[in-house]
């Protein structure tokens, strides 16, 4: 794997072979073995390999090509409704419908995919992980039918690779990690540490085509603005009320 | 790695032979692969190793002896905190003090910390993962020292295996891939898919020590009740607002 992961790249371009669902559920089901919150598995995901369907969930991706362009498009979702169900069938008062269990779901359902996004690139698969998913959540659970206490928390486009593309840089581990304590980056820190992003010919090139000074203003100014970012944040918050994982009062 | 994978169980009990600070940061540096959020890397990580450090962080994870006994103990954090240092340095004005940013944030440290699980399997060590670092953020945040907009998401224990417990169950896949859209489970899909679950031996003793008709009221009345995650629902919203990542009117 760690030869793999060292190589790893996004990939969006695939070839027109499918995935094979034999091995799409074989390796759905090894990803099981992640752990998991009191070994309830409070994830489900949702496949779909439709062109019509492909079609529909395009717009709540920004209609980036890879999402009808591959073979498999896969919704990760943070399920608390199977187990509300199971403990309706079973005699049992469910207090699931609360911010805590949304956090908790949600976790199991992001290393469950990312469990399952390593054992796909070491079979062989390229894939894109989507951000786009927070964005319209309500867009998503409308076509997927999603229940309450469903919300989907991740995409990922699945095919065997078509494109080869260069890696991206990382920062220096310096960046990421603390010992003992959190110590709030130094101006000298943060030059240190972002340096050799910044000074990349293809982030020069960025920041000439958008007329920009520096290259976090092209985060800040275009790729993820305030104005979006507070828009999509009560968005998000009014999904996970409809969704039934947090009350009217308890933003409050 | 599938083969570990396959074999994985979650270890709680660790020999005294430290985890050397050299096979760590290559493991953290290797695990930086993993897909982020525009490349800007939401993580940071904060390293225990020191015993009046460990034992200081034991009671926000109800004391549970591995936080104390394991060589390292890692806190994953979601941090806007650093980029948004590095805008201010770059004549940038971020805007990341919102709930999508938030959980942008904690995506991007979820998948992270996944991916380090991985490889730290994969290299012979054992971990825990903590779900209490939920429970109570804003004593992990004043011990860690986190500034705003950095909220811990996630606690692994780390050193090399004392033990080797028998493997937990997991549910058939059945219970977790939908196809197109998602089917509410029937009365009978509940049955059929938590069946073997609910027949192990471990949980009928379960049933009978606590006094319990169903496995499902183990989880309802005992260990994840309607009180407590409501209780702590509350107390992790508060630790959103505190760390900025939720301003006093969103959620209203």
């Amino acid at each position: 794997m760690m030869n793999t992961l060292k190589d790893r790249r996004s990939i969006r371009r695939y070839t027109d072979r499918p995935v094979e669902h034999e091995l799409l559920t074989r390796l759905l089901t090894e990803a099981e073995r992640t752990q998991t919150m009191g070994n309830l598995q409070l994830y489900s995901v949702v496949l779909t390999t439709d062109a019509a369907e492909k079609a529909q969930l395009a717009p709540c991706h920004f209609n980036q090509p890879m999402v009808t362009q591959a073979p498999a498009v896969l919704t990760f979702c943070a399920d608390f409704h199977r187990v509300t169900r199971w403990c309706r069938e079973r005699q049992a008062d469910p207090g699931y419908d609360n911010f805590l269990s949304f956090l908790n779901a949600a976790t199991d359902a992001l290393l469950y995919c990312q469990t399952f996004c390593t054992l796909a690139e070491e079979a062989g698969l390229g894939l894109c992980y989507l951000g786009t998913t927070l964005y319209t959540p309500l867009e998503i659970i409308r076509i997927l039918q999603l229940p309450k206490l469903v919300m989907p928390v991740a995409t990922i486009t699945l095919g065997w690779p078509a494109e080869n593309p260069p890696q991206t840089d990382r920062l220096p581990l310096t960046a990421i990690l603390h010992e003992g304590t959190y110590h709030s980056p130094s101006a000298a820190d943060i030059d240190r540490d972002y340096a050799a992003k910044e000074a990349l010919p293809e982030n020069q090139e960025f920041l000439r085509i958008n007329q920009k000074a520096t290259l976090a203003q092209i985060f800040t100014d275009l790729r993820y603005t305030r104005r979006d970012n507070e828009a999509m944040s009560a968005g998000l918050l009014h999904a996970l009320r409809e969704q039934g994982f947090l009350d009217a009062t308890a933003g409050a």
